[in-house]
């Protein structure tokens, strides 16, 4: 179990964080996954299309419910997808009155689709918190090491001396421009998917809009027409992440080569060798090129998934769940130990 | 001369665009350049740092000038980049008096970068233009046959009827998306590239933000502080151009699958096969398929180039330019292509 | 602990492996770093290096050892790697007498790759059996419907009648080809890794050839000088790996083409849907797809890391873990799959 | 027409290279096109299948035919390759005698497939010669310097001192590595592609393989079953060229390294900077940084193409088109930079 270095029992010491973990272990999804459902019964409830009282059983038994995950695993494995097997074992757990009142009208791509959003936003909100400490860390080598000298370096070669400011604010005013970037983004791409079997919600001919308000004012996400088969935000927010991951590859790099030529830098931490003595590594910086080049070879593959065929695409989606976690996984590492690394920074320039 | 698909004398037939190649044309580039040149002369001459005389004889030369190209290569080979050797002919050609006044302050990437967004600013606008004609394109087409009837299909299997307008949205709403993309990136992206050697303009302690800001005047761009080694609007134009090929993919692709399939679209034009008599293929459509994925690597590329070590990384930068104006016109040839392919369709629906 | 779906408690089911799987757990890992430790001490003892009692007591405590995970994790969020906590521990677990000489003249690379390539020459020849298994499965197609008439159809439109034995042809002889690649390379790549803190084995100046060798003999591995910085194995067992998931991917465009215009393929099981009953999803022939995209992908990141600086670079070495295990995952996964996939195809041709 | 640097008037003097991009020129080409039809007339002629006089005729033509690029260029953007216009035009040109037995039994693929493998096992050749001639001067380096002191670096850091001889095994032996690489290509990958409309020479019912054995005979290629829809050769020979690229790209990361810190190495040559008189910029190796991202990403493309669906994809095959050439001139140029690169050292080593 330990396919992924952002999982790994042990990596997970250099690249993991158990605060952006959680947004993607399992309990997250389904209990994502759950309040869709529960919102979508209260939703379809107010506008008349269910009872209230199969939403009202509909919604106390998602606040509560365990799934069989061996079930939804081996389901899945023949479905390709978990909800048809979710909702499955959530009918039988609401009982005979309300179960086919569950999941009415919506389609499995609706559920993933919108617990991915719920959990994207506030990710996201979580990065751009980073992306401010991150600028505050940085604000204060600034303040603490601006004034001094560092040599200008271009194209690997010594040019002419410029002050820690002018290298610092290369390093700073991406992080201010990915702060706006996912602010923008918040405002526009973490909408409610909710389309059924093939987008026309037909199963509500008359209720379509007026549920779908509702579901994404419950859930705390826009309210936009589905977008099953038009995958431009989720690609855009991938773009997001390897901005973040390529911004912060500069920064460790430049830190790096700072480190090798070795007398601009102090840096304190530093990874050890196991053979030989007292050499630091500067692996933080060297994980951040990593994590850089991780995700733009991920990036690929997120706009490969642009193409999206007829009204749903098993084979594009599923190529986003193999990729987009890991690159929202690399952002959030990158990000951490770019604050980390600040942190270690104990003298820069002359 | 044919390793490029989008230059080759016979495909370009096929993938070429001569509007769009006209920007990427040697003469586009050294024209950009010149403009660099002689506005940067105006705009010092101006701030008092040069003479009237000599900004008025740089620009004199410069709207007229023609360099020797095969001392360009071979200068290139040299330097990696054409600008040294570009100022060496412009300075031998202004004569004595205005030579040393020839490029003041400026560095090589000041030169390119700025002809850079000169150039992909216009080709900007010839992209909106385009996805505006395609959108309207696509309204024909939902005004012709939006009320008939296509099978509704999900993981590549029917699933249920919607409308032919229904499937025209998931076509047509990426090309408002990417539209407003585009034009929120034409207010923010194109601005002038001036820092001089190291990012600091230190051969104008105090003039810099003036020059700066009527060189970016007389260009048309607009003014920032330099941004040589923080790439994050090339990137997100990167991103732009592999969402167009991504989003006319799709289209391309529900085309092709239509046309398989046979049943529910007629289409004029196609290939002819060398072999077999009278059939008909969808060459347009696969192509649209071929661009979506070229660019999709192409951008794992340009977010490695975000990458740029110290104040100039001459490994990244190069990257850029291996990479960037094929993607360009990838998407130009997919606006283009997918324009074409709408005429073509006769029928959609039953 | 789910950023990887190979990983995943649910979509593990789809894409998950056990038999795989078990050579990248933490228990694998650690077991293959503990036999390179074991048998660099009695290679050592045997060419009179170390004490032969060391050697005796450094064996019988790798054999049964089990390091503090938590430990190790910390460990390598501060040294970037495993392997100098790892040394620690075991250090202390054998005792004063036998501690100094642990580990003695590798470095932490040396045990990193070498204990890669013991899974992965193992992980071979599984890959290898189920090429074999999965070449028998499209021979008994062939067996059963081989002489059946498909349309063969070329850039998606129908051009003549072919036999399903001629479509078979170009599902099975990639598998074969895929079959040598790999017999190849097991002759050729699967090598030990020892060269000691910068490659040259300083500790050990008269028995480096000879100790390397009997490692290598004790390892069941091929006995070559360090690879360390020299990265064309690594990058071309990816490719082997990207070869596979896109031979396949073939297989799994073409059963769901067939799928989808339905009259040559009988398919049994297929997915459920969780709005439409009785529809079935072809879900492994799109995986397949995904898988194949999927690698594409990663295999440039594996490219990327053939860059790696110096005498070793963290960056790029980071890179490959983040990537290589997920690529034998997918390869793994979709040799299953399509071995799957044959059995149930219940028809095929008219 | 510079949307290519290989292409590009003045960026082809960096990285251009005249003698590898003659065989990806339009003349190279339809000469390639040309032999491919004589030698299949002649072969169809030994076999009884077209007249003697036809196979004369065609040959005669063939041998001296001049086509029409305009028209090619314009039935191309309509069928989405050059072949059936280019044998249009030849039919007219041997006149109405021969002209039905001009191209007979073929396809536009067996053409451009077989017309690329009889290039590209011609540039294999010359960049089997080229890492000859880089290997050599390797050796040189090392009868100069192989003796003297560098520090060894691992994790960018010094770590201890190796001699000059250990860092350049790093460098040489994958030269000697991808040399065996393309040797062993060149005896397995060039084969003729011959299968007719669907990859059954249906149109040679008794005499395809006798064919097919006279055409590979006449034009120097390995005799194989068609390949059309299984590209693996193409994929492994997009592998070598990326591991070349990929090797010589961390030959010139170690070079920019050496000469960033600048007491281990002298260099001479270098670019020019156009603002700071006498420094001189590592060009070159930053160059082979470059090539060997972007041929890392265009790996991904061309394992992309893979997915080759059905008997034929336009979509996969249009694909390699817009990515291979360009591949191999990133390779070529590289080893081209890679070997002046090396007469530029002018000491190396304390």
């Amino acid at each position: 179990m330990s396919y992924s270095a952002f999982d790994h029992p042990v990596l997970s010491g250099l690249v993991g964080d158990d605060e952006v973990a959680a947004f993607f272990s399992l309990d997250a999804e389904i209990k994502a996954m759950l309040a869709f459902e529960a919102a979508l019964a209260e939703a379809e409830a107010r506008a008349g299309v269910i009872p209230e009282a199969a939403a009202k059983r509909i919604g106390e038994v998602c606040a509560a419910f365990s799934p069989d995950i061996e079930a939804l695993k081996i389901a899945t494995g023949r479905d390709g997808i978990v909800v048809p097997d979710l909702v499955r074992q959530l009918r039988a757990a609401v009982g005979p009155d309300a179960a086919d009142h569950v999941h009415f009208g919506a389609t499995s791509q609706d559920v993933i689709d919108t617990s991915l959003m719920m959990r994207l936003s506030a990710v996201s909100t979580l990065l751009i918190d980073r992306l401010d400490h991150l600028f505050q860390r940085m604000e204060t080598l600034d303040s603490r090491f601006g004034e001094r000298t560092l040599m200008g370096r271009t194209r690997m070669q010594p040019a002419m001396p410029i002050s820690v400011s002018d290298r610092l604010r290369s390093w700073r005013e991406p992080v201010l421009y990915l702060r706006q970037f996912l602010l923008r983004l918040d405002g526009q791409l973490f909408a409610v998917q909710f389309g059924g079997a093939v987008g026309t919600l037909h199963r509500l001919p008359d209720e379509a809009v007026e549920v779908r308000a509702m579901l994404a004012d419950l859930l705390g996400l826009i309210d936009a027409p589905q977008w099953q088969n038009q995958r431009n935000v989720i690609a855009e927010f991938a773009s997001a992440m390897s901005q973040i991951t390529g911004s912060l590859g500069k920064f460790g790099l430049d830190i790096a080569l700072l480190a090798e030529m070795g007398e601009e830098i102090e840096l304190s931490g530093g990874g050890e060798s196991s053979d030989i003595e007292g050499k630091r590594n500067p692996v933080t910086a060297e994980v951040l090129v990593s994590l850089s080049r991780f995700n733009a070879a991920q990036l690929s593959a997120m706009h490969m998934a642009l193409v999206h065929e007829q009204e749903r695409s098993g084979a594009a989606w599923t190529l986003e769940w193999l990729t987009l976690p890991q690159m929202v996984a690399a952002a959030a590492a990158s990000l951490k130990l770019s604050d980390w690394l600040c942190t270690k920074i104990e003298s820069l320039g002359t």
